[in-house]
């Protein structure tokens, strides 16, 4: 039995509220359950240097966690003076699973941004992330398209992620932080809308896992992004 | 006429919200019109190194902006390294604040966090933060009192502030971001429940100002704290 | 009665050493009685990123104490790898209250840094900087004038600087190191040839303060302005 | 056909060198065809301060690249005064491996720090790190258990690391520099002795990848961890 | 011909200032020449973590230069977040210079810090750190003296130094800026009282030199630190 | 009675290897008995910002140390996220020595970045750095030639260094680290392959030392140079 009575495939319940703040292109606030993160998509008219003069684009992402999202207290990362390894690899994560889905060619010399905050944590933070980063990103796409700024939408297709791991035994879908404490295995998987596989990061926190358990991971998470998927749709009125 | 139709002495819509966030012993969102701030309050059991061994408690305060709470992203401080100059005069003065309304004698060897993270601005964050850092501040010394941390509250006397400038030659109350950006003179006053100044920084943006602006200025001030005073005792049901 | 003796209306032996140094344009060793500050002004022949191709220049301030300045010997800055918060405060208001007398468009494409460090402390760091700064700063345009550099002085006004605050319930001028740290109130005022004002920070460090306070430290700030500005053009021979 | 003429499920020459410098409790260089990574064990005798007093041990890792290492030269991570994200994540990835086959409550009060450092890369660099770095640490063991700081070993498995991808729409085993840069899918498989999964990391550059592929590499990667693991055996003479 | 028409064997004008600030425990202005620092000497009742607990002192020298003590101005070390290695080399060498003299069993638990703050520079400006520093640091040991917190002087020796070069092919001492700009050696050279080298640091910037000019330069060094051990002396009033 | 049983004048075992690595344009490893040191060279095609524009080159150096190459494990400096101040000593030392022998003028607007990492460190690794990034120094230009990049060789003579000191009285060539440890006096000498002096570095650990010392240590050095441009001279085939 789960803590929280959910079915091992039961997602928790997911909410995407769009122009969550006014400033920004896109601003998305998505909910896996109690885990809240604001996304939001800014449009920057230049991209880094390492792409001057190449006519294309960049996508990007950063990530954080309020001190207090969590249950104690974090030091503020702009207080310490860095970015923890955590951190980076979040980040890292969330705008290559966005990269994957984007033609950076169509964007012309333009940056688009993907902030990613936690307001609040309760485990699968990485994963709400990328699903609502995805909305946000559209919803900049739009915003693009309605200023003819671009002619021709540069998303190729829609991209979502779940977290999957095994619990007492038992593999299941969407962990939150009382089962990502205590699993032997988590593992996250961003697929896109067509059904690819983008990343899948899986790690053995006590026993090693044998390939029985990773198909049902699989299984269950391809099954939970699909739902994920319907409800980006849904929130986007697609 | 100001920007927003507002007369000179009214302050844009107040809201404060209790209980936003489910982790912190006080979880605070006040919104001052468009300027929308999140103001935690977490207990922790230990003292900053300058106090170990005195017997007394400590209170202190960060402040953050989210990337895009603002009109054009800002760089994110995490990932630059540092803290700006002005993040740093901003959470001194908010701490300064609510300091000056906490006997540190009465905490105990702990510290109380107040973390003031901007979601979305449209000026006036730093005196929307202290007003809601109060209420935040409130809760949780009513979560140490409810738990026996300690036996007596150790609030003095509430705590709010108010920004007032003189706009088109006219001193105006709460300033938001059209105002402030043009405006000649611009200042931040807080002010204790019993009608005490806590801190005045006024700062003449174009011409210096005069006596008069000055006086004017105070009574707009004391006014709007006024008020806010009301707000935060509704909020906290006293 | 005063630690000093002085009168409660009494500036400290105030000293005005003009080309202190021979490397800066600008070079001021400011003396309030035992606060001794080396204030230089360096000329620059370009401005920041921000100013870029925008034909005006600018004018910024940096402050600094050597390390046994202090009663008990500070951390190096330098060493530490970052200016405290304090530091950033101090040179960030040194900076606008230069900026509100000089006319940055008849600058030229040119910064103007003042640097003002600190070489023996006994309280009103801030307000000797800005004091002595602006001798230094007059220093410089006269360089540029020389130079033909420019053709008119960019120079409105002169400005000057003083701290007030109440000591033992007694609102007095100009506090030395032991006045401040026992005082109840602590106010800088920043002010113009001309009599308007272009910065008051003014913070209760005990109990907060009312208006007939505040209205007497004015009084008292404006005239030891007054002075203060005699004391700049005597030195300047004007 | 691959770049190095290689059969899709060839790795490259191996080569492990134990006692490479003469300080360290293990050092093993490490070579996959023309990676080469330098492996450091060394034992301390305190443990980080999350863990003090629990009596129990720890092990982390540490990676770098020397600045030529690489076709291009790469700024020193110590010069620039930070390291890069990439590092972070791959020495986070090195310290779970290893993490994953020691009971660190058998250690006693003490760290083994792991140091990979790569002399020559040309793609693999994190695969052999883990590989090469098992070694050293089973060394490090050894000295720990000849000098009798520890009566048992700590080490309950071993453990080998690999990569797999998909290049020009093959699944191949063990991808070089230049294949690497090319591929569509670029995976990372960390595996025990008796043959559980510790980590899997893949990542698709270009084209999502379908179960299939994913079915492929993942047994293209157990065939060559096998060969790793008796590569292992046979430098330690087990 | 030298610039400053000195003769090759000739000092710049030196003076020795002593309790030049209030608060340091020793306290000296030294000048030779244009070369004028401010160096302080502090006593702090504890020692580095590496010396806790060995019975025994420490003595350590930090060196700044204020931004316009230069020709052109300089960034301040304290804004860029670190010290450029040209600081690291001057303090460090300072240090050792100093430890050289000084009995560190004989001062108990304590540090003695010396701050070397150039004020104004035209060359020199390490060996007058150098010079000035042992007369705070014989200050600040007749303060402990006077003060009871040690018996006996833990100073075994003076100390100084002086510069020495081949400028334009002759060998002289005591290298001004626009000396030390364009020679082709430049070698620090540091003496104990009792005629012992402790410190020999030549470069030669453009022509490598030969035994015969390093032979000539030892020749004037040694001669000018006796003149400049007997203007410490003299200061001392010993 | 050295502990090595070395003659008071024998250098330790000598051996430099060229081509180690495959990417640098040279790569050195260089051996000074257990002190082991990769030297690489790389070319790139641009200066810093001081020198651009000039039609010059520049040759600089960049020095580190394994973590595990000495006795007891040093932390990471790209860890810690700056370079000690002995770092940035060492590898300035290293760049003047280099520059010494070098026409910049002759190498076109390119750099020549001299990478010395210490494998393993046994006393004397900044000599050994000097007398190997030499030989991938002349690997480099060699390149530089071959393709055409330069018409003719920049390099005006040759450069070595050997470290001497006083071991219990006697004064002795090429310390290692235990007599490094011990010894009361350290010279490290950098001279040219026409017998100039480059650099001289002498430190008094204990007892100042005297001219006699001197001279010998002067001697000791030349004779120990000699053989190792002998040596350098053999590896380069010339």
């Amino acid at each position: 039995m789960r803590p929280s009575n959910r079915a091992p495939d039961q997602l928790r319940e997911v909410e995407i509220i769009r122009h969550y703040t006014k400033h920004a292109e896109g601003s998305v606030l998505v909910k896996f359950g109690d885990t809240h993160v604001l996304c939001t998509a800014s449009v920057e008219d230049k991209v880094p240097p390492f792409l001057r003069g190449r006519n294309q684009g960049w996508t990007t992402a950063e990530y954080g966690m309020l001190p207090r999202s969590t249950g104690s207290r974090m030091d503020r990362e702009a207080a310490r003076g860095k970015q923890s390894g955590r951190t980076q690899e979040i980040q890292r994560l969330i705008g290559r699973s966005l990269r994957a889905v984007i033609d950076l060619g169509k964007l012309g010399e333009r940056t688009i941004h993907l902030d990613c905050d936690v307001i609040q944590a309760d485990g699968g933070t990485r994963t709400a992330s990328i699903t609502g980063a995805y909305v946000a990103l559209h919803d900049a796409v739009g915003f693009m398209l309605a200023n003819d700024m671009i002619q021709e939408s540069p998303l190729r297709d829609a991209v979502a992620a779940i977290s999957v791991g095994v619990y007492q035994g038992t593999p299941v879908l969407d962990l939150d932080y009382i089962e990502d404490s205590a699993c032997d295995t988590d593992m996250n998987v961003v697929m896109t809308g067509s059904g690819g596989f983008v990343e899948i990061q899986g790690t053995a926190e006590g026993e090693p896992f044998q390939r029985a358990a990773m198909n049902r991971m699989l299984e269950l998470a391809e099954s939970g992004i699909r739902t994920l998927l319907l409800k980006q749709k849904e929130a986007l009125g697609l």
